[in-house]
């Protein structure tokens, strides 16, 4: 297949080394780039750049790509070089000129861009949807077990004493500030890249202002900045996936932790275990352990972006193929993790006695130094006091259980549910033919 | 001096290793100690667990400790272990018992992340302005180079005809989208600490809500959920300081490129080159390749903060203590650099002619296939025209000068800088005694 | 398929969580897990834990894997979840008992260890003879441009005299520099880990030494110490590919200015080159581009893998499968990176002239300093003296050309060369069954 | 102070921007810059550039300025910019022209570097050091409790039945391997940068095989070479360093593990542990805990200076400068965490009955399977048959203990001290004035 670019033979070697593994990820990005392709054959239209039925053609046809590729019928080649490519082959190998017409105007550089860019607002809300649902299964779960005393940790000692339905609650309250974080993100890339071209748009009469209107995206910007953005705005998004990753691991740490034969106070769901090849006896936590290393995946790919946009010159540079892979897998990782997450904490069984038992008399020292303290004694007397007599401690009959915040985060969590419909729906409305 | 939970005798080795440098950083984060100690104190009359003489006293020591440390006079040593403890080893020296109670129903996770989270919201305000001053020069600039020609680059090859205009108002743009990225940052860590003590609250009977209208924050989490922030914020907040280093280190680039004698586009301001102790002739952009270095620490500091945080039980763990330095560092680097690339940019000087001669004929290409294509030519057929006769190219007597948006970018500017002036006025406000 | 350690039914969602793309992987894993397979199959013989001829079937059964798997007959599936499973199906579908005791005293744990350690070696191997191959390319150039001046750059600025033949032979000897961590890397990761089983060894007689010997492992580690070697090692060995792409990247830096319209010192092969898909003039260096982006993608594995080993428990833990790709990427983009700039050293043009005329005075000074300094002068006065008259400096008529030491590196690389084939051969005469 | 490259007045920001924190770091190399500087003077004499005379007062100089800073008396300012303008100024302003010549022939470039690379082989000596006295009382823990019986764990789960001497005796396994990657890492730095000059070497006769044998390096090197080692080397040592601390962070997470209040299996030594400021029964393992995010700030600073180098055009650059606090900070990290690791294993308490009543009988369905295997059952099916009654399993009377292989591990022990005292006496003779 010709690349675009294309003035004389192949080379495998070449060829090779920088396709790479682009056409497996372009299969994902094709749908959003038939979109992105069939706003900008209306732009030329617009801009009397093609003729009516040369609209219609290119519409039938990348239509035509939409279906076949749903099928599993249009599949990039590494010889096609990306989607980009194999969408004009098509187009040209269909209808001849109107095919050759519709590169007028853009490069593969704000192609390729506007493609991810659709993709990214798509990824982030169905990533904002996952949070949800997590929080809201953790919400239950809280519910659930308000009064399961528990021993509350620091330092990996036993601390103060804690539930797990505080527990839980943490992590709702914490998944639901990623929301503020995942809205700014949309915030920042719902800027239409289509019409900068090279880097430095172009001079035939595009309206920006009406792609992107059919595309959805909110902000008309300067070429270069667009351009620029490209790499940077993936080094955030992966940013903001690596924020939920590291509430995940931290729950996956914690769940690892309490399901232990020593602790012993969590069941993890069977059908989520797996066993060993060698040792009968074995059921392992693997997808606990896995959504932690996968926060270190996602991490590497924060490294990895960020190192090659750090000393670019302006504009387009071929370094920036390789953030694809990253922010695509970032996404990938996430979305699934959320939603394994979701189904452990749902079946998550928890052994209410033994959560007591493990209490240690030591967790209510600090109680017991503030007694002193309701006496009067200051508390830097008391807590010497309580800790000359600690073998004295006992653990009370009827233990305080930890106030909870439920209500609050039920609202919230409600609240962000509509904003969220709301932009979905907007946005479907946008990626349809 | 005593460490507050000091049983026996000290071990220099052991202080060496886990206190570091904490009293240097800790300096830093006196003042907004003290500010949230004051409020502490306020809770705890309120709560009635001191007198209201007990409380003045606190008050009084408090502010002798903020004007002893602005003159100098008040130095937080190794010994001291940390800020916290310097104040309440000198509010007890002091005061005696009304010292000693202080710390009743806090703990240092609390008061420490408090103080952290004041600093934090302060850097960020600080970040805001540093950036829009930086995107008010570049206005300027871009204004003044609007018609100034110059070659678009992409793979740091010449691509399409640019303007010095088109450059700087991209950086503008750019920058203008940190703000979004900034106020999200800003909303997530304004959440109240204090009273989630060691990480699981206290049974006495302080009122959150009310210091966190004496502290300016506007969230009372789950206490689990405020001291699992530790870290995953410090995370957030210096992926937001390393966005903004990532634009400075690419502008830093250009502007390297753009003043070597090969390309001679601009000259660095004198003042702000360095020269070589060997070769009299040198006059090196020391300060932007330390821009561009200084983009690398922060990156660190992401992964090191990133990492530390990852696997963590629930509840405070002491590797959280290496958090400071990053987020405090990233903050400093930021700012700094901000700062004197506001001066670079002032004291810029362009070289037009060498601009314009620079400019190859090949820039024009795609503009002659563009009038190919207007001729009713399919853009890949004049495409491959163009390739053929690239010899016979020649740059325009009268180059077209790229488009800007100036106007509404200095509108967005404004806007930015009154929502920012509003906000600086109400942390400052929280920030007096 | 039935996995080694299942025991109820499959889920979809667990399986695609938990397997990934290990099967792709895995893939190339297959010849190494043959080999280790038919050592152990041998020392279970040795134990008297199976017969003559159960030996003679598992032989013969991995043989005829190896085959299959050459003509692309052997496909390691999702839901075989791994080649190790994919091989125990494989031998008990066809000889039944003796393939359900292939597993006998071992776990995937080691199994799946010894096979990435053989493919490890081999890749070792091959990065050793890559580097010596492009430092030999560099040795050719540098000869044939041995008295090329040009100007050296600090700073990015022109600083002092030298040649295109100093450059090239820098590179040589940071290559021959590799050699040594390439060597050491090799004598940590040489050692069996075949018997450790599921980190502690098994009770059962299995000759460690024995099966060493037959793959040419120098050592029999403590078993926990093996397990606990997975990943860190992996970390070591990406470290030491990530030095290689580090010197490729600054190589490709330097090409790319030096390319450029603006330096135009060398012109980089066309065929290496890549066109625009809008620009008809553009010939970009996307091959060095990219070779600059690898080195970050290696970086980020290199954070991955650290990060995934810093905070686990000893014993295996099911993180450490997602420090494979990581690895085995690492080692393909150092091999492709290595043998595609060996490739632009061939090919690359030099043009002297306008390296000459680029030179500009200034490149002198020192050596004007230095005349100064011959005739008496303190250095320091001379050097200020030099400064005073800049403009009055001179390029000299015939410039002295920098010594090199071609030499005594081409006969460094020469001993490397016969180190490296002595160790190819003993390699592969374990590889082969 | 006059810069050495001073030609007008300072400007405070833009000391503050470029010198950052590098004169408190320089303290540190002062004395190996000291010895340099005696080489580099010794070779000025010998190429006739200077007086038997000015070679004496510049030798007495550095001495003096030595045995000032041991004494506190010679204290580096940020107005002095870095050791090397503090020498030169000291040396000018008591001797005059003696002192202005010190700088002929070299540059800050190649004297900086030279600094380091003496400060970072006396470094590599101290961590090899201090890696085998942690070995050495990890073979004594290891014989000390050669048959204490405990879980052997794989994900965090019991799994085979251990030892603790099985689990010390893989630590020591693991940092002898360590060795192999400090002696080639020190091989690789082993390289003389004096000379290099600016990157490209000087015309004046500076004699570098003689500066080499003076200051111990073993070979003399390209001088770009040379110059673009920087970074470059410090990522490598940095990951050297970085290896280390993977294993201490290992070790200590078994640790924190093994002595929460639900393993049980050791106790740390209470002055190693900390309190808490609120809760008067804590006793925290900080140390461990610090450990273990300290690894991840030396992962941070790999980080940091592989990114700083990746993108470098050749010779000196001014980015580099910042790759000296990472170096530097993670040799002090690696030294005391070995150290104080030490002291935690020889102060470790095991509670023997604690690990043996923590054994379930599921460690020995392995042993179980492995006796069925023993009387001809295949492998598969015997696991199979112990999985269906896994509930009947029995911790065995007497449990086999795992073998070790202490005397070999000895054996390896004392040759790498004995290669090592060798090394040290050989370094301490070049590093004496």
């Amino acid at each position: 297949m010709p690349k675009l670019w294309n003035k004389g033979k192949d080379d495998k070697e070449v060829e090779d080394f920088t396709v790479g593994d682009d056409h497996f990820l372009d299969q994902e990005l094709l749908q959003y780039d038939l979109i992105a392709s069939s706003a900008h054959a209306k732009a030329l239209r617009k801009a009397k750049l093609i003729s009516e039925e040369e609209l219609k053609k290119l519409l039938t046809g990348l239509r035509q790509i939409g279906e076949a590729a749903e099928n599993g019928q249009f599949t990039i080649l590494k010889e096609d070089e990306d989607c980009h490519t194999a969408i004009e082959n098509f187009l040209t190998k269909r209808f001849g000129d109107a095919g050759k017409k519709i590169h007028t105007g853009r490069s593969r550089n704000d192609q390729a861009l506007t493609a991810i860019r659709l993709y990214e607002k798509d990824s982030l809300l169905k990533a904002a949807d996952a949070t949800l649902n997590l929080a809201n299964e953790l919400i239950t779960f809280s519910k659930r077990h308000s009064t399961t005393i528990m021993p509350g940790y620091t330092h990996m000692r036993q601390a103060m004493p804690s539930s797990f339905g505080l527990w839980a609650e943490a992590f709702v309250e914490i998944l639901i500030n990623e929301m503020t974080t995942i809205k700014s993100a949309y915030k920042r890339i719902n800027s239409n890249p289509l019409g900068s071209a090279a880097s430095y748009g172009t001079d035939l009469p595009i309206d920006r202002e009406y792609t992107s209107k059919l595309l959805g995206f909110s902000n008309v910007p300067n070429p270069l900045a667009a351009a620029n953005s490209r790499g940077k705005d993936e080094a955030m998004l992966i940013s903001v996936m690596h924020q939920i990753m590291l509430s995940l691991s931290r729950m996956a740490t914690d769940l690892m932790l309490f399901s232990t034969e020593e602790f012993g106070y969590v069941q993890l769901p069977e059908e989520l275990c797996t066993g060993s090849s060698m040792m009968p006896q074995k059921k392992n936590p693997d997808v606990l352990e896995l959504t932690r290393a996968k926060t270190a995946v996602v991490q590497g790919h924060y490294v990895t972006v960020s190192s090659i946009v750090k000393d670019l010159p302006s504009g387009y540079n071929r370094d920036l193929q390789l953030t694809k892979r990253p922010v695509m897998e970032s996404f990938d990782i996430t979305l699934s993790s959320l939603a394994i997450m979701k189904r452990i904490v749902k079946e998550l069984k928890v052994n209410n006695k033994r959560c007591l038992s493990a209490c240690s008399p030591g967790l209510w020292a600090t109680e017991e130094a503030d007694k002193l303290v309701k006496g009067g004694m200051p508390f830097r007397q008391a807590y010497k006091e309580v800790a000359s007599r600690l073998d004295k401690l006992k653990r009370p009959a009827k233990p305080i259980v930890p106030k909870l915040k439920s209500r609050r985060l039920i609202e919230l969590l409600g609240e962000e549910r509509r904003l969220l419909v709301g932009e979905q729906e907007k946005l479907q409305g946008k990626l349809r033919f």
